[in-house]
């Protein structure tokens, strides 16, 4: 059988045709277009699938459901999105909209959660009892795969690994109005803030030069790229950065310890000088020091996990 | 068919008979006498099991298996337990040596997540999706269930919520070697620690009254029982911890987001006045201040679910 994956974003609505083995047959995506009403967005989301599927020659008679995978808080018992912020979403009946166009089951979720899913069926983590899957970028996001299913919590707020409290006292302010949230030291945007506040004390890096001494061009591959070449102060916001991103492991560990933990994201990219930098740090901070622990591993699919995962949500 | 439970403690062997509905038979209880040899603890062990036995005048052919929780790291796969620190063990095969005396499967898990398992039978959560048992005592120890099962992680060292990071700077210093552990600011011990600094400062609280003077008699009922009645420092220190523990919740919620979340534990006795005074604190640290999130509860089985829960891994 084959599924229709729909990868909801802030900036566009991609879609895939997915066979049972994960592989992509076809996909086709175009803008969002937020600020809109969300009636129009979800005829898009159904134009968007039904091209990909006009693209893999198929009809929807070949299809056996959709699965959509949405930036925010889901309800897949509902079929509602009860919260998706880049949207401006609250409360929508996104299955039974969508089900006006495509006639099928649909199933929905968290859009970090649908890719570690993906990253469980075809990618890094295939074939593991348990994974937490951390992306690294703007924000964090989070996915929980037990059982071989992902799981966003009962009420759909779970795995929003990003806004675990990190620090009760000093903590940093976040977005979402709390303080000290993981995110504020996890994400590309917390080694961005970081390298601009030790630029802004000590201005011989090359991390500068590096952004055309121009700080608002500070991004996470310039610290890193500019830590690898041996950048004093760069090597230091790398230092903390990985420590920071060690202790959010050590809680995902003290808590649900899967058998492997995904990163994900754009700071990722660093791959294993990002995972040497971490696994040095991690068994000082592990509860007990002789008992195994998760591995740590790079995602590998890479922008199609969205659809891919979306789409074998209801396999 | 009927189940045998042990809940092996720092202090005492429990042991019960308990149905498929969860009523227990018989039990029995004799100490522990740690600093023995693990194979003359695990031949008591089989001893108490066989002392409810007779008490419940049953037979060995009316059980289906025995199951064992243990305050520490259990290897349900291998039977193995990993790491027992009251108890000075280490890599012990408790399933193989516990067979040598009762010839029937055998199953371990860590004590808090085999009580949580029992609030889930037949407790306050009895009937939901999903759980997390957290024990407010001289340390933390969580139990996750989800889908009807208890989760202890993939390598048996998760649920171990008392060693969360709760502060990654100036953290207060854990037994567990690591700074800031949510066991510092949630336990029991943190409430005592916390009014002990608060007394050290302003020694006009009616604390000090009720611990006759003595600041090593202070205790957690002392400063709840002295907040109810109004004493400020007594209220003050309440208020710290209630909001250090909202904070932990806070986590639990972002990370899990069970259906409900379930106090057990010395300090739980205060029941609904710590429900109450977490309650308030929770709704202004949430991410989606419109969704749903767990209801808190309070436990109900009291000391017989360790062996409620154990009774039943095998059911």
């Amino acid at each position: 059988m084959l599924y229709i994956g729909i990868d909801l974003g802030g900036t566009d609505i991609k879609s895939a045709i997915v066979d049972e083995n994960c592989n992509i047959l076809a996909k086709f995506q175009q803008p969002t277009l937020v600020n809109r009403d969300y009636k129009e967005i979800v005829a898009d989301m159904a134009a968007c699938a039904l091209k990909s599927l006009e693209l893999a020659n198929l009809s929807i008679d070949d299809i056996a459901s959709v699965g959509v995978g949405i930036p925010g808080i889901a309800d897949n018992k509902t079929g509602r999105v009860i919260f998706c912020t880049n949207l401006f979403w609250e409360d929508i009946p996104l299955a039974q909209e969508l089900q006006k166009y495509i006639n099928k089951p649909i199933y929905i979720d968290n859009d970090a959660s649908v890719a570690g899913y993906a990253e469980y069926l075809a990618g890094v983590s295939k074939g593991t009892d348990s994974s937490v899957f951390i992306t690294l970028g703007t924000g964090i996001g989070g996915g929980i795969i037990i059982n071989g299913k992902p799981w966003s919590g009962f009420h759909g707020v779970g795995s929003e690994i990003g806004h675990a409290p990190l620090n009760i006292t000093n903590g940093v302010p976040c977005t979402c109005g709390n303080l000290g949230c993981v995110e504020r030291y996890c994400s590309a945007t917390a080694i961005i803030r970081m390298a601009k506040e030790a630029l802004s004390k000590d201005n011989s890096s090359m991390m500068l030069h590096m952004a055309d001494n121009d700080l608002n061009k500070i991004n996470a591959k310039i610290v890193i790229d500019a830590a690898k070449i041996g950048d004093k102060l760069a090597l230091e916001v790398f230092e903390n950065y990985t420590y920071y991103l060690a202790k959010a492991i050590i809680m995902i560990i003290n808590i649900i310890d899967p058998e492997v933990i995904v990163l994900g994201g754009g700071v990722s990219k660093a791959g294993d000088y990002l995972l040497d930098a971490v696994n040095k740090k991690i068994p000082q901070f592990l509860l007990f020091k002789k008992c195994k622990y998760p591995q740590l591993l790079i995602a590998k699919l890479g922008a199609d996990a969205g659809v891919i995962g979306a789409a074998l949500l209801g396999m």
